[in-house]
């Protein structure tokens, strides 16, 4: 084999290394060991899925999707996320269970990479899912937990921006009753962030100047609770006036859990087409500028798998926290090493269990393997010679 | 979709609900844990690689690898197992390290399933690389880590079983010298653990009687240091005597590091037909039928990644380990639930951070969303109604 090929990865496709690896570690630790304090319960499923089934119910648009075929010609999917093939199993093997349920998990997810634009084809998200709750305390309790996640990892920087696709979509059909191309079309200016291009296409459509202006207001319909009053002005339909009530009754939850002080309101956020049915949110922080987390309340998920339950839930992207956190993140601990020969080895061994009964890394280390011997001590916080310091095996 | 099709997976594959995770996770600490107290550094490569590279590198065999076809063309593989991987990464990126190198994973790999036999797809493997050390002291430090990792997770009774293949080779060439046919049908008897298969193809072999019962012999070679006085009568060829002095130095190891005891020798063990080159061990638990874990030296990987390096290691399976400690493992904590309603919550949420403070698992549940009162709380170890039970805010 050319040894250029030898060394190769599929497109996207990443190793981490041990030292990347303890800092994720240390991060997931924390996410996770939070999120069990809250009595989720962690679960996982398979890396591969149909794409019939788990590909075509996740949130990841098709083209997004890492397609393969298998042996027999059908068509998998490593799982784009974790909420569709959790919906999968809340619906069948947990549908008997009192609800609601608190699921969560830490796993791999996958994208398809089309070019060597340097993206991963694989990354780690931490969740939760809250199943059989339709509450806005439902969506609070999410909101409240992804916050404390966060802090707990170390990350003090960030803000949860919270929209509400009721909201947007009232005002639209208000506007325009009888148009659902163009609602689509706004809404997906929205998705795409595209703020001249929504811009531009209101002043296009053929709707009374007032009504173009309204629409141009939501852009600006971003802040704290102070958007409400302005929200609830632009918008008197029935579903926008729930939208705004749902809002409201969020914030004040949040308030009762400590945290609205990391929260704005954004009331154009559009996270999705079409997978979100109410509260939606993102978390960002300061210096990354991909999305740190997201979520929402997705009630129309698990009666497509048949259980009429509603659904809310958030996602970390771990790499993009760690990238948040920077160097804020503890450092890994470094091994000691204790050198060793033929005859020193037991009293070496003895050391090493008193050391790590004391919570220490301990390599033991012939000196015979070591070609290198200062250039592999670099590798240790203290390396120590066992015969020549002396070691005593039983004091 | 059909209500069958869509909570299908493809074959081999399972979901992992809570309960079997939370004592997955429980194991799989305790192994880690012990891995990193003698500084082995975990790390992590992609899912997913070229057929070409790793999945020809692997010791699974071809029409076990899980291959898939991407979008272009390219067959991939479902990583079979973390070794090659690891050795490919060793050989490129962490060449310039000082060996040795100890390194270590926690990991999904992946096999294909032909029928519907009720093999798992996917299973999950942790498992240390000692990389750079040739010596049979890294081979005992790799044995001796390995029966540590497994008492710590509760296991009893279990037995490491060690082999050389480098033993086995030089006494078949030594009574079939120029027969690379008749080594490998032996070998491959071995391998699948066909004794009679064995028996008969000696008895077929036109060599003298003597030679013949010698070939028999080997199947007797189990035990205790015992055999090895045996063994070197039986095979006199220079590396029949490397490989005995191999075993004997190992012996005297892993005597030093005190689990001499969880050790017995069978010299005609053969795990792979062709992937080790010197001492190989299996690991067996007396209520699991199949392999608990395995490694053992293969010299010849890093070489083959252009790496001039040496290496031994351990893999354990995890799901048959847990199947082996089946009830002996903790069972997992059970969480509080605090059920509020809206003038309770802030009240709630203070009692929930004291006891979370203590270690607890609390969930917090307002009323309005359970509907089945008595079946939920069957899932908790205790349920405070904070109303009820007039929790105090400020105590």
């Amino acid at each position: 084999m050319a040894k250029k090929l030898m060394f190769e990865k599929p497109l996207g496709m990443r190793d981490t290394l041990p030292f990347f690896y303890n800092k994720k570690e240390h991060v997931r630790k924390k996410l996770t060991g939070v999120i069990e304090a809250h009595g989720y319960q962690f679960m996982d499923t398979p890396l591969v899925e149909y794409h019939e089934t788990v590909g075509k119910m996740s949130a990841t648009q098709d083209q997004q999707l890492f397609k393969l075929l298998d042996q027999q010609g059908h068509t998998l999917v490593l799982r784009p996320d974790m909420t569709a093939p959790i919906a999968r199993v809340a619906a069948s093997q947990l549908k008997n269970e009192a609800f609601p349920l608190r699921l969560a998990y830490d796993g791999s997810v996958f994208r398809a990479q089309q070019s060597e634009a340097g993206k991963p084809a694989q990354f780690e998200q931490v969740g939760t899912e809250l199943i059989g709750d339709h509450s806005s305390y439902g969506d609070a309790e999410v909101i409240a937990l992804l916050i404390d996640s966060l802090k707990q990892t170390g990350l003090q920087e960030f803000v949860i921006t919270i929209g509400h696709i009721g909201y947007v979509r009232s005002l639209f059909e208000e506007v325009m009753p009888n148009d659902e191309e163009a609602v689509e079309t706004l809404l997906s200016y929205l998705y795409r962030k595209n703020y001249v291009g929504y811009r531009s296409y209101v002043s296009s459509l053929s709707v009374p100047e007032e009504a173009k202006d309204n629409l141009n207001v939501l852009l600006r319909l971003r802040g704290g609770e102070e958007v409400f009053e302005e929200a609830r002005a632009l918008s008197k339909g029935q579903a926008g006036l729930k939208a705004m009530n749902d809002l409201k009754q969020l914030y004040r939850t949040l308030e009762q859990y400590g945290v609205a002080s990391y929260v704005q309101f954004d009331l154009n956020l559009i996270s999705h087409m079409d997978y979100y049915t109410g509260i939606l949110f993102e978390g960002y922080a300061p210096n990354v500028g991909a999305l740190l987390c997201n979520g929402g309340r997705y009630d129309a998920l698990l009666p497509s798998f048949e259980l009429n339950a509603s659904a809310t839930g958030f996602a970390v992207h771990v790499e993009r926290l760690l990238e948040a956190l920077n160097g804020s993140s503890e450092v890994e601990k470094i091994a000691i090493c204790l050198l060793v020969d033929d005859r020193t080895l037991k009293q070496g061994l003895q050391e090493a269990e008193r050391l790590r009964n004391d919570g220490e890394r301990v390599v033991i280390q012939h000196r015979d393997q070591v070609a290198n011997i200062e250039g592999f001590s670099r590798k240790f916080k203290t390396v120590i010679d066992v015969d020549k310091e002396g070691v005593k095996t039983d004091e």
